[in-house]
């Protein structure tokens, strides 16, 4: 079994990279934070003796046998977080899968195929879009000079970040395909809690739209300018703000918007704003339903910028429709998991996850672990050692079932 | 009678520090580019044989007489910017008051007391709050020790600043009062040009309520947080947005509402925010209506507060009562531009002013010249060249009066 002070202690450690000082973590992708925390687990993965191989787009696998060549079981997630983000969401994912390899290699298992964990580049998308970056290069749903151009909140570019840190290497995009992909994550939502649950049994992840909105008046003075003479983007920020919201609320779950960004131009307390840019994260299960929302936001969208003599321009950011895992993965995670003797749940995912992107190329699967209080993205996200470990325990006897099988 | 040509000079090369290359204009207070104007505009005033005295906070008066003791007759404004202002708010009422100050020197005319040009410290309010900074602690309306201490919205202190752009000065604050004061100002607002004026003789200044809001909530992951299990900050700050704009379209003229500025942490696509910092800006004629719009705007966010589970902090920035100037003053702007053949209309200002704080402590009025379309803090903003002179040779008579009477 599994040795849960040494992945503990892992997790530790590598939460200290970034540390807010609040119990959080900060490491956006590609940040020298990403790259002292790439390079840990690059060490971790080399004292084990596995094979650490770089692919054009800094995504990390470390391969045991080293001199493997068949399509291996892979495990990980990403390290990177959120600005303010919590210590577990992706590291986990990778540290136990790191765990598990550990374990298998210890332990003299006869194995059927190779084992590999990976780190995936960029998986929260906060500094740059898409979210799940580094994997959707990894299975070829996005061109790597595509990937390489592409430009970050704070106005860097992906390839530049990607050299500077170091992280550019010569495993070509898309990747061979492995023989099957397994990942463990904390739910960042209430659902196994309030349920009573330790185990979530993966059935999917919901549909991602994201976009950039750029709403362009004429900035005037706030104290001069009649009401009716006004062409005001914060205004039409704030109304469509409020308007995803109460979509939201009347679609019902799992309807999920979020206007997680915005920024005014000039941003001064006496200037109507010559410009708004804001971003609407929208996500649904059905994609039909989730099509309809990103309609009617276009619809009112469109609508407010004739009223008020604006132009809104909208950028998709991100659009994954709603994916399935593979049903025999669903059901070996939750067979697993029963035989643990833990309570197991079968659910879709709130958030977007590097699985969904390796569920394109081969069979498919993840295993969540109860959030407290449902928080993430937050730097009192949480969850119980005992489910930590409850865990890290389900992906090791998965990963050891499919590669002896 | 006044030089057009040397004053459109001076207004041209004034403009080109901070430059902004729209046609537009950007020295914030105290930054590099207010100090390189400032020095540029002392340079004008000792060529001119003016005593130049700097005061605790930055204000700059040049008097002519170099050595006289009496209380001048005096004019000025200010020549701090928005970050995307035009070229004439505020540094037209100094150029053209120093223009004036030229011309009655080199007219030799007979002079019954002093006159003087200045320009006051942070008009615009929009890098540290409240407007009209350095006029207001010239008239003894905040003490000069807090006006040290304020913090700008970059995080700079005033003090600070003051010292690094070498614009500390030993006259105290509060000045001795002037014997009138007098500013020439664009309109910043359409009123003049849709009633086809080209004076504006300036009864008062209508009050002005700022406030910076802090809503502080629970970051959240935008995909996994069920819409009820919210507390969002952004939705918060978005709604009272709206709240505000539905409150003056309601109310009517001269009921203006404004949120300029809006910060949300950590500003991330798929977060819901911990926190979100905006400004909003109030005005009206009516004091009485002021402050049922203040607490219009309290109630609606301390209800808001508690539905979303948020908490919502409110800081006074500014607040100025409606001002009145002196009706003699007023009378005599308006007699004066008659004189000289102009229409004129009466009317209060929309914008504030450094006039509304010499007018606590002097007979005050202000000239105003028309703005096109209306337009302000906005690198479009434009007046005429006539209508410019013509504001000008008024302000020039006015003072000339005023100074030999
Ligand atoms: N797991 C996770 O937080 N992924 C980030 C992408 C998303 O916003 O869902
Ligand atoms: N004149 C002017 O733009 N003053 C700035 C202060 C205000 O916002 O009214």
């Amino acid at each position: 079994a599994i040795s849960w002070p040494r992945l503990e202690a892992r997790l530790a450690e590598l939460a200290r990279i970034g540390d807010t000082g609040d119990g959080g973590c900060s490491r956006l992708a590609l940040t020298d934070a990403d790259r002292e925390g790439r390079d840990l687990v690059v060490s971790w993965m080399r004292e084990l003796g596995l094979r650490v191989d770089v692919d054009g787009i800094g995504n990390v696998v470390g391969t045991w046998p080293a001199d493997a060549t068949e399509a291996p079981v892979l495990t990980g997630s990403h390290i990177d977080t959120v600005r303010t983000g919590g210590r577990y969401d992706g590291n986990l994912g990778v540290l136990a899968g790191l765990e598990a390899v550990e374990t298998i290699i210890t332990s003299g298992l006869e194995l059927a195929r190779p084992v590999a964990v990976a780190f995936f580049t960029g998986e929260e998308g906060s500094r740059f879009a898409p979210d799940m970056f580094g994997s959707l290069v990894y299975v070829g749903g996005l061109p790597l000079e595509e990937a390489l151009d592409t430009v970050a909140v704070d106005g860097a570019v992906v390839g530049d970040e990607l050299e500077r840190i170091g992280y550019v290497g010569p495993l070509p995009c898309p990747a061979r395909p492995p023989a099957a992909f397994v990942e463990l994550h904390i739910e960042q939502g209430p659902v196994l809690e309030a349920e009573g649950d330790t185990i979530g049994a993966v059935t999917g992840v919901q549909g991602i739209s994201w976009q950039e909105v750029t709403v362009t008046g004429q900035s005037n003075h706030a104290g001069t300018t009649p009401m009716d003479h006004r062409h005001d983007p914060a205004y039409v920020a704030a109304a469509l703000a409020v308007f995803v919201r109460e979509l939201a609320d009347e679609a019902g779950p799992p309807q999920v918007a979020t206007v997680g960004r915005v920024e005014l131009h000039p941003n001064l307390v006496n200037v109507v704003p010559a410009r708004a840019t804001f971003t609407v994260d929208l996500r649904h299960t059905d994609d039909d339903a989730l099509r309809a929302a990103e309609e009617a936001f276009a619809a009112r969208a469109d609508a407010l910028a004739a009223t008020e003599g604006v132009t809104v321009e909208r950028r998709s950011l991100a659009r994954f429709a709603p994916v399935e895992f593979d049903a025999g993965m669903v059901d070996r995670v939750e067979r697993t998991a029963r035989a643990r003797g833990h309570s197991v749940r079968r659910m879709p995912s709130g958030a977007g996850h590097d699985a969904q992107m390796l569920a394109r190329v081969c069979p498919t699967a993840m295993v969540f672990t109860p959030s407290v209080d449902g928080i993430s993205h937050n730097p009192d996200e949480h969850t119980l050692p005992a489910d930590l470990e409850a865990g890290a325990g389900v992906l090791f006897d998965v990963l050891v079932q499919l590669a002896t099988e």
